[in-house]
């Protein structure tokens, strides 16, 4: 099974870390094709640049889906997770919603834990474009003071293991995850600390990638997701013009 | 007052017919900008096309938006309404949210009559979004068969017509919203035809403008909508970068 | 443009600070009728108030709305609004439900801040009434001692910019909105002092009353606004009677 | 124990019905004092009648409740009540709130059948603020025509059990109340038609106003239903402006 | 009128209290035959817990309800209760739902106070359950050490009034529930103390239960709670057997 | 990795069934230990029966479980899912559950297609249960006439595709899943007549039971999902009591 992990962001180390987390929880015979968004911010924080990088994440996937079996929008918030479901054939997995589905298997109520206060309201959003507003506890940050997003998750690595604990004792939260592309793989180092399980989000995405192909669906013919008319597209990308106007097979 | 009307579709007549239907319900003093989308399809029909055309909304509207006191994304389904709003300073109105809101104030519950079924699933998405889904009493669509965009409200009058009304009897809706900016200026040919209000909704858009520009409130500071801290970026539109790194002033 | 601007209070100079704040913020041309409620109480601060005077919102409807284009109910809580919208054919805007409506197009969550607590148990009643509640971060109110309603706004000023800061921090508000027909004119003075936008209920109701007028739209002949059938009344207000009972044209 | 059944609407033969069959399901030693309201309308049916009949409720409450241990308030639509509980120390129970929360516990989804129409509109009002809207599978009513109020329960008896039957089968309603004043006593003549259990509104509000008084709790004195703190009131009833300033007792 | 009250925990000095608390509230010619469960835990504090003793309920409605007119679970989060409605005729009553339902006519929103932390999140579910969670302002509970389970009432007295106090003015609650059946009979005592109607749970119960008795509904034959087609089961209880086989007649 | 699944129903042909389903969906590596109920009906329809096998799929599994990585609850309706995660540490998959959040990848508005209406009820329990319920659809259900359970998949093949396309055509469903044991491995028989995905529930549920286990989280020691401290219980399987009591390990 082939799955290609996108970051839509551009710090190419991060991308590396998602690729290592998930490659750990992978079943054998799985293979990640991990990317960087060749253009963009470092990090998404905010509706805006992730207005931006889910376009550019239907620009990769014109591009680089051909020969995979899923996909994985390595960025918590899920940039252009729906529209990327509509236009492609294959599974697309979100890594925010993989987290946030998977949790609810954990435990009732789910807290979401990050790195920068201004994280908070874009995955609100995205929670409940989801569907899954009913079951969030709290999200909780930090106060957005690092250094560089590479080292964010162990300069932080202690503050938020504290905010995991507030959020089980004061907001009651039954899971947490821990949010945000720079983060993965901190759930591991500090599970033991918390009281309820932690959701590695990277595992998660991966996870789930491979029980959707494992589930062998076809792709929709009707319904939300099903592939649009074709239609003239002018001034896109190449490929992803081709997928748009139906001449890309 | 000045307001930018931009259309993220490509199609000009469309741009020029909601520019019309605007300049009709403005108040005296009120002028306004009219804007093409410069690449992208004709008309969104659905997810992917309005993530590409979301991303675009924010480029033009960091060359165009300077100069103007708010701006209207003129497309239904509000592509990159909620990304523009926490971005720029200026009032930002999306035509679907207009509608909906104005509909509040003149029943409880509305409808969406448009002319094909493709956009049913992605304005419902848009009516979630807007937190108005507690009041959708259905969306109606034609059967999509038109021989043009630029004509197919006059084509297809009397099916929509005919579908504004099955929806009062049958979904039990109170006000009706033509939705789709190809039927702009539609509303007033067919509301003596249908027995609740018809939302025009170029009108509406036009008119919660100029309610945002006349309240005269600050750009947030603080909250869901408060302009991110600037942030490197690559590869995108000069004044779109220049917006996101904070070197646009 | 003539509107019917109708405080359902005895408070004559509260009256007078509405029409002012609604005149400042009308566009040229409109015109303002204000009227004072000639019986009840001096300010409504709960549901038997409301009840009472919603139910003289329609005597005074029935009495003046003649010769105007739209009337405001101008005591926030918005008593008889949907009453009135079955009952006459002219626009009838709250001004609770304007304040809320105007604020859902400057960020996903508002809070109400008000003078006396006891007014926050009927205020809730109104938010979800107008289907607001899902946006609702908190209602704040002051200690309710003050000298009197007419200085209220004035003597509290301080503390009122307070529960406004201390909403936005710890409620989440991304715009608030000063609820009280007492506190009209406040949202000026104080926007300075907070962080994200603060809606002004007369003005946005005023706006949005001008909105519908210039909308355009027939009343409704179906559906929940329709005008009930005819049908004898007794003992009501003759010109009330007049309307039940279908003589009044 | 003495229970105050008030009907809101002028039609003292529907008075008298709603008196026996809420005789009929009382406990031993229960007394009924049973009230005409002395101006509006024949029966309710929309928002402004019952805009006016709530402010009438509190005017006929302020007047007779003194001696009573509870009162109902009997027109399905429950105009006033929130009102009237925040302003009075005794229970108050609403007849369709009441019917309501019976079904509750006859099945997780009930529907209303009724007469006319135009009821529809205004009781849906009524669930959603009786907080059942989540439980309700239909609102259905017949054509509206009728000989009189006093004998459309006889009239239209066969027509009612087939809507009956039929929000059964198509909406899949596990109880069926049969709402509006004009129909007490019409379900024990149609419940061996109906497959599900069929809840007397009459009989419901009177066994619930018995459940509050045997409950024996004391009237809030915080909250949503305290008593509101005494108030200046001009041109009221006598009795209705001595309980609101305080001089009733 | 012969009621069966149903204790399904193994405390014999807590049925005791909960009939006598019960009988108190009952109306002339009402009998109870009190049941202590004959295997399981002293007191349920979960869902584990809750699903055994939910099938020994049935497994005790079996044997020991023909012969009454209805039959009350007393234990607060409700065991079996749904299943119990299915599968027998007569009407079934929660002691969680009543009280929740008889707390909806004193205030729009309640909280439940208990005794152990345990208990909270299991109740939460059954408020849900019940469809109440938009009503439910929090849940409060004590410490959990306690000495025995049937002397916590008293033990724990003055904590409850406490947090009843807390929950009242912190959270906003309009009416509070003392739940778990250890507490039958408490808020009598305390109800002095605390601002808001207190619900006492075993007379809500018990009252709602003469309720549907003498409301007289025939059982459902259609909907949620018809009972279902006969079907062979093996290795059950030999009247709970019967009534699935429907050899019980 | 060692899967326990736990069949509640007493037909060892539909556990066959299922095993065979699942194992065809299993990674590498993963074995599969299939148990059937040793007593209950042969197959659960309703409330009072998960009622029921929820209390006996608690003794099952404190008999059963250790030696396995996790279980799966192979029943449609989940019965005893909430109280079996509370009671195991490891993790415990319902079957149901586990397709509704693999059909919320795959569309979002999902469609239940059973072949017996008297499921219906109890599943939408189940839905909501989930938290899925804003999700649905339409639950979709056969005549519930057919021969036995055992080949009831292959007598309503075709009228069970038939509903599958009709209620996505006519309720809107994105995706559908076939639910109901005995329907194990219809999904890929029919998926070629069906235009939008079908979910597998056998499937879905092995690969989410792997998902968790690889994932590899700590049982929680708080929220929702801890396990209850020790308490005497009587009357109970020895090994339920010693999970209840503490004395298991």
């Amino acid at each position: 099974m082939r799955i290609l992990l996108l970051n839509p962001n551009t710090s190419a180390s991060v991308t590396q870390r998602l690729e290592t987390v998930a490659a750990q929880a992978a079943a054998p015979g799985t293979s990640i094709t991990a990317l960087t968004a060749p253009r963009g911010v470092p990090y998404i924080s905010g509706r805006a640049e992730a207005q931006i990088a889910g376009a550019l994440v239907l620009e990769m996937l014109a591009e680089h889906l051909p020969g995979h079996d899923a996909a994985i929008i390595a960025a918590f918030g899920d940039p252009g997770l729906a529209a990327a479901r509509e236009l492609f054939d294959q599974p697309i997995v979100g890594m925010a919603e993989a987290a946030m589905l998977t949790a609810a298997m954990l435990g009732p109520r789910f807290s979401i834990v990050t790195f920068a206060p201004a994280l908070g309201s874009w995955y609100r959003d995205c929670v409940e474009a989801s569907g899954m507003g009913h079951r969030l506890a709290a999200i909780r940050s930090g106060d957005g003071r690092f250094s560089a997003i590479d080292t964010v998750a162990s300069e932080k690595e202690e503050a938020l293991a504290t905010l995991c604990r507030r959020t089980v004792e004061d907001d009651g939260a039954d899971v947490v995850i821990l949010g945000g592309a720079p983060l993965a793989g901190l759930a591991a180092r500090i599970a033991g600390d918390v009281c309820v399980p932690l959701v590695e989000q990277a595992a998660a995405a991966l996870l789930q990638a491979e029980t959707l192909v494992r589930l062998g669906t076809a792709p929709a013919r009707a319904g939300a997701f099903a592939r649009p008319s074709p239609k003239p597209a002018t001034g896109l990308a190449p490929k992803l013009t081709a997928r748009i106007s139906g001449t890309d097979a």
